[in-house]
């Protein structure tokens, strides 16, 4: 296994890159993933090839890898698929062992001959390649970026603890800059397409070892070798959550998915079951990926599934208390004495149970009050936190009380801010410092779920 | 019918409000709503009461509603429970047939006995109430506000189709504050609290009536008389769509709503085939309740319900043919001399089937292309637009296609517009001409399945 991390490190980070491919012509993909390192902050260091080029914008071109003058650790491939198996001939002479084809052409067009010959000539000489048919990498540490949209299309993510996969390089690309404009971290986007030598489990698996990474999200069309990816992510899904989104779970998905990475998608049933059994946790909507991510990333170990709700607003009470028993979870119990004490403090309006509604007279003091009870009371394992800062009384200050309450890190505590104004001023601050906050409250309570569900599969 | 219309419509636009409650004191509730009229642009007069001042911010303070100069069409009250009863005595003197009960510490404190001298009173003199224990109403025409909560806590949604109706005050005004945000606008917002002898039903009633209203939204916790419910809703939902997302589906989510609002929830089987039984659209998920509402209120009748997918980005047209088949939709099958006749145009990476993927060679003129054959196509029913703007060779001049297809209108057609820059450009454009647009395909296909629930349950 450690040689295995120690050889898919040389994608992430190569200290040596060489672009083959690169045209005069800013609108061509080469020419897109060359400004990407000529204007960005590449931790390594690059060159660029093609033989009917002198140099483009003052960079040397040279004619083909094996002339350039230093040792290369990894190629990006642009050409057109039917001078591939030539341009992995010139990285075998040069001893590049690394590949990442961006290419698409091969089997996902029915030119299952092409990806043979390939996929034989890297097996002769050893060589690794992700792709092809797909975007690369994007990682935040090197600041290695092969995605061939420029940023004004696809903003690149801030650095963070999230690992995506995806084959799909259209869906990946739309997520990463729906995500970014979120706010979302992450530590490496990865748009792997047709997984020719280089599939999901080799890079769960190197991820599951990658200190950066904390949480492993994946949008699979269709595992190529099961057994291979069961053992990945059954080791793995121990040291770090794995989420998955699988497309195809119908039979007109998998056909279209035929179509789109020429994987064969297999029955919906047999996923399900063998995620669960690897200890994966699969999501319904490829919406809720990130959303369930992110309390993966920032919550500690809840030690149940007794989840406590306090509310300044009772509709929203009664959906969470809704989703609560929907999802498999418990309504906790609080002691009556520490009721009693929080209801003396309270006036006639709010109702101490399960949830505890402060009404719209509750205050910041309140929600101290009912946050410090839950903590202290060992009926609780989780606390969802539902802030409407509509109401009167709420002010700014309630985001001290729950950085203070989720940084003493007894119990998880979850947020629902709904709203613009405040939401917008006090939802930066508490992600932050690492709580999750979500807009409706079933899709904390969705999210609490995976979480419990997370620590019962890994036990 | 026409008489209770009639009746109803001063709540909505009544050309003499008396506000009772009114304090110096700018954090009171009376104050609050005052500085709604104060500030705002009702298109109607008002009086402010409050029997301890002279003057408030230089308006003449009345002592009670009966010493007003003037007829008054409408009575809002703010004052302590304990007071309502003699205010009703006074609105009687002064014949004032509505009344908007703002103040809680009723049935839902415990107080049953108040409820029912309330009750007994109204029924008495005649009065119509909407609530207590509610934030009362926002006309987007007459601009009559009762919400008192102020601007800078929840924004005022701009004028608009949809008519929101929302029993819990704290979720409706964080619902709306966030809609909002998204730019969804508004024929009403009623927050009816208690229903004390104004419930859903009635309200449904007028608005099924209300040119300015073409969908409506309701968030019930539970319907107090399901006959009448049923009798409105039937006949209403012939004219409009109604759309409901129902509080306590659990045993626990009722225990919740009977401390919230008093009501008591019923069965969820037994709603459930009401409101099928009624023509209502019921959602699963609070998020989805607006998502939907969208589409019904922007959408011609679909013919059936097979959907054609164009697609950039081939996992987002996976999903979405997944979610098509989960939602019990179907794929339509396109001709086959049209289908050829695309090929053609297309280079060998498209794939003209269902969904139709441009990949990401898709142009402006190929989404065109494909648009077009699909309209023309009477195999057909419903057309799904992906828009991955991310992909290289898309510009904005897409929305100009879209725009132009929609309105046509020939077939239904759903954009997918996934993403950051780009989305913020083209959304508004198309949400401007009367397109839905949505940021996830298994949304957008949901909103497609209600679409044709609506017209098949009315049939």
């Amino acid at each position: 296994m450690a040689k295995k991390e120690a050889t898919l490190e040389k994608f992430f980070s190569p200290k040596t890159v060489a672009i083959v491919g690169v045209s005069q012509n800013p609108k061509k993909l080469g020419h897109v993933i060359f400004r990407n390192f000529f204007d960005g902050a590449f931790s390594g260091k690059y060159f660029i090839v093609n033989p009917k080029e002198k140099n483009i914008l003052g960079q040397t071109c040279y004619p083909n890898i094996h002339s350039i003058p230093e040792k290369i650790d990894l190629a990006l491939i642009a050409t057109p698929a039917q001078t591939i198996l030539d341009v992995i001939d010139d990285c075998a002479k040069k001893g590049v062992k690394h590949a990442i084809i961006i290419s698409a052409g091969f089997e996902e067009v029915g030119n299952f001959l092409l990806r043979d010959r390939l996929k034989a000539k890297l097996d002769k000489h050893g060589i690794k390649v992700i792709g092809p048919n797909c975007l690369g990498i994007y990682d935040s540490s090197s600041l290695l970026d092969t995605l061939f949209l420029p940023p004004r299309r696809l903003e690149r993510p801030k650095s963070g603890g999230i690992a995506f996969l995806c084959q799909s390089g259209s869906a990946g690309a739309a997520l990463v800059d729906l995500s970014s404009e979120n706010g979302l971290g992450f530590s490496k986007f990865i748009s792997y397409g047709n997984a020719i030598n280089v599939d999901e489990a080799d890079l769960i698996d190197y991820l599951g070892s990658d200190p950066k990474t904390k949480v492993i999200c994946l949008f699979s069309e269709g595992v190529k070798d099961g057994r291979k990816f069961m053992q990945a992510a059954q080791a793995v899904s121990k040291k770090k959550p794995i989420v998955v989104m699988k497309g195809g779970m119908t039979a007109e998905g998998s056909r279209a998915i035929l179509s789109h990475t020429g994987a064969l998608a297999g029955a919906p049933e047999i996923y399900k079951g063998a995620f669960r059994q690897a200890g994966v946790l699969q999501v319904d909507y490829i919406e809720d990926l990130f959303q369930i991510a992110h309390l993966l990333r920032t919550s500690i170990r809840p030690k149940g599934n007794r989840v406590q709700v306090v509310t300044n607003g009772g509709g929203f009470g009664v959906l969470s208390t809704d989703a609560i028993i929907k999802n498999g979870l418990q309504m906790a119990v609080m002691k009556e004495s520490a009721r009693k004490r929080l209801a003396k403090k309270f006036t006639d309006f709010a109702i101490v149970k399960n949830p505890i509604d402060l009404t719209g007279n509750g205050t910041t003091e309140w929600f101290k009050a009912a946050l410090d009870a839950a903590i202290g009371d060992s009926n609780v394992d989780i606390i969802l936190a539902i802030t409407l800062y509509q109401a009167p009384l709420l002010e700014e200050d309630l985001a001290d009380v729950l950085i203070k309450a989720h940084n003493m890190r007894k119990k998880p505590i979850i947020v629902v801010a709904t709203g613009r104004e405040f939401g917008k001023i006090i939802k930066p601050r508490l992600e932050k410092q690492g709580i999750s906050v979500y807009q409706f409250p079933e899709k904390a309570v969705l999210a609490i779920k995976h979480l419990v569900d997370y620590y019962s599969l890994r036990a």
